[in-house]
């Protein structure tokens, strides 16, 4: 390709400041070092983590930055010693890297890897510890180690899942993030089982693939938690059975649950990133053995409490993050589900826009209607 | 049996108020009820949780009532219907019955039994809802479905575990608590395996059996903590290989035990009772898959926390009561695990005394050296 080994200039998405618009403007993407993979973007959803950051609520957000992180593309090209992927192949870049090589790989007991996480965390890439993207030589911070919200981005190779080239890029940009999360929270965290009773707390898009993953999972009972009952309707689709809106009633909600359930629920699932809804969601367990699987992200420095008793009384606390999936192994499975219909992606996307609309893609997050916002990149 | 149906007058420690010395009484014990079981105490020991009791700071404590429930003896006589035990059996009183009918039992996932849980919780007896213990008249309420610190106690068919005969009852009477608790803790609850990292908090009786529990799952490296450095000595010979005492350190005990291990320990038990300890054990686990266990009993209205991004990172927060183990089915085969010297008793035996000295007894408990203390019923 004419591009390779040379910086491109192409648009993204700029977070220059918590908390101000985004703002569109000609970046510089450096050629992938070792080790890298240089991806054309085609289509990016939005995600809360996007919008926690953004809000300058994340302690961690580094300004400026490109954000983005469920997206979909094909590589460009590849630096040294990248051997997994080439130009042209269709890929998903992944937050949750997979090296198959640390500890954590190799633990079979995780998919948290940690080979390049001390770069992701702190904006830039492995190799030379700084960012492949600019702006008139001045340095933009990378995030997640994915920076989606750009026509191009450089990731690091164990952060990329090479899919189905036939897959629709503007559709399984989904499995980058909220789609595996709620489906793995449920598979591989949970491991619900047939006939079991189940919680969701939050209707959000997380939510509804909790609902949908439990559904496949053979749930006996899918109960659905909202403070917005609006939610209601749509989550029948997914597989929600019951509905609770916790404010129609006085009593707490954990309480409501256990009654509705003859003594709690078997799983329940926090999607909202609320911690006394986290305490609820433990409490309305089954004595026993009911399992509690925290999603949602809380704001910094808040904490979950309960008393131990809980616990030892035989309720399990536990959390997830992307589902438990192993991006590099997974992802590409889970492409092929979809190929085959067996799991759901084009009814989470309530929205499509182009990359320019971003901001208003962004307000849209924060109404009852929007579950994902699928954004084209390039015209 | 000339006692059979008889009501049968003996000694027995009875608790009047909090805080006050137990009285040796007189007291007059009713015979069995349908499916109740009368049994004639000969040994039993003393643990934290009649003390916590006692202390007053249990909420759910009645007084006056008999303590105990770590004990082994002899069935005196059976109540209409109960066909699983006959007098003359030996027996272990399990504060966790076992009914094999109720949803907890046939779950196949907790040992938790929901069947006499509302009468035991009460301190009487389901069949009337009434106390088989009185003093000219006066009832005592019964304490956990056991109440040991008497010559002769009832409790329900379900609670009762029939052992070998052979069994010498002065030592099998630790398999009616602090025992079970420790090894089934790392075999039911947490599951180590060979080569685990293994933490343990508080190296008393519970911690030292938990200990025992790690070295035979084959753990590589059990760590202990205790802020008392005298019990490192004897934790040696139950397998704990490194010791660490928070007093020794500036830095909060969870990140001296990640940096001694690389990123934390795989899995963390707490056997003290101290809610901070319980969010040092689980933060001491290794991300990705380190799993803390509560075996502590914490004073009323405590809590404990965390980030939750603690559990989002993949570790997983549990509790256990009596180990997981099902009494009536289990206890037995700790007995004969016992007489085929594959798992200690004899060791945790510190001190012998009667029951006319249990007031000494429970001095003696707050003092480093003792961990169990076996209390001789009949002369
Ligand atoms: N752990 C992970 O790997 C991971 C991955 C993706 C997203 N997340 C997190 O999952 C969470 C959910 O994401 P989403 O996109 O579905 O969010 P969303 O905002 O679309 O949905 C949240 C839902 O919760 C409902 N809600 C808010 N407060 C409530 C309350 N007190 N009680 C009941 N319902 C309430 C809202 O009405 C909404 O329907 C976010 O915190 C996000 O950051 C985590
Ligand atoms: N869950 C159950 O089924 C169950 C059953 C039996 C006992 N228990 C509970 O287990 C706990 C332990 O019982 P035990 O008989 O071994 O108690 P114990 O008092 O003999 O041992 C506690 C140990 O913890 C140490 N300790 C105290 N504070 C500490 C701190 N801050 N840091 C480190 N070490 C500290 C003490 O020095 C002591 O060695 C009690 O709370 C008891 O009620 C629970
Ligand atoms: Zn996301
Ligand atoms: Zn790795
Ligand atoms: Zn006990
Ligand atoms: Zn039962």
């Amino acid at each position: 390709m004419a591009t390779q080994g040379q910086v491109i200039t192409c648009k993204a998405a700029v977070a220059y400041e918590p908390n101000k618009p985004l703002v569109i403007e000609d970046i510089q993407v450096a050629p992938p070092q070792a080790g890298e993979v240089r991806i054309k973007i085609l289509f990016t959803a939005l995600c809360h983590t996007d919008a926690y950051t953004w809000s300058g609520k994340d302690p961690e957000g580094l300004f400026p930055c490109i954000l983005g992180h469920e997206a979909a593309g094909i590589v460009e090209s590849v630096g040294e010693g990248v051997t997994e992927v080439q130009p042209g192949d269709h890929v998903i870049p992944c937050y949750q890297a997979e090296c198959r090589e640390c500890k954590f790989c190799k633990s079979g007991k995780t998919n948290l890897c940690g080979k390049v996480r001390t770069a992701t965390g702190a904006g830039v890439m492995m190799n030379d510890r700084k960012s492949r993207f600019s702006i008139n030589g001045k340095p933009i911070y990378h995030f997640m180690g994915t920076s989606t919200f750009s026509q191009y981005t450089v990731v690091h190779d164990v952060s990329v899942a090479k899919i189905d080239p036939q897959a629709p890029l503007d559709k399984v940009c989904l499995l980058g993030c909220g789609v595996p999360t709620g489906l793995g929270a449920v598979w591989n965290t949970a491991k619900v089982e047939p006939g079991a009773i189940v919680a969701i707390f939050g209707l959000g898009t997380v939510g509804l693939v909790v609902a949908e993953g439990a559904k496949s999972a053979g749930a006996s009972r899918i109960i659905g938690v909202d403070i917005d009952s609006k939610k209601f309707d749509v989550a029948k689709k997914f597989g929600v059975t019951e509905f609770v809106n916790p404010k129609d009633y006085d009593k707490p909600i954990q309480q409501v649950l256990v009654d509705l359930t003859d003594g709690g629920v078997d799983y329940s699932f926090e999607c909202i990133g609320n911690v006394s809804v986290m305490r609820a969601a433990l409490e309305c367990c089954h004595k026993g053995w009911g399992t509690s699987v925290i999603i949602g992200v809380a704001a910094s420095g808040q904490e979950i409490s309960t008393r131990p008793f809980q616990l030892v009384t035989g309720r399990v606390w536990k959390g997830t993050a992307f589902g438990g999936f192993k991006s590099r192994s997974q992802v590409p499975w889970l492409v092929d589900k979809y190929m085959k219909k067996e799991i759901k992606i084009d009814e989470y996307i309530t929205h499509n826009m182009t990359i320019g609309e971003i901001n208003k893609a962004f307000d849209l997050m924060h109404e009852g209607g929007c579950l994902r916002c699928v954004l084209k990149t390039h015209e």
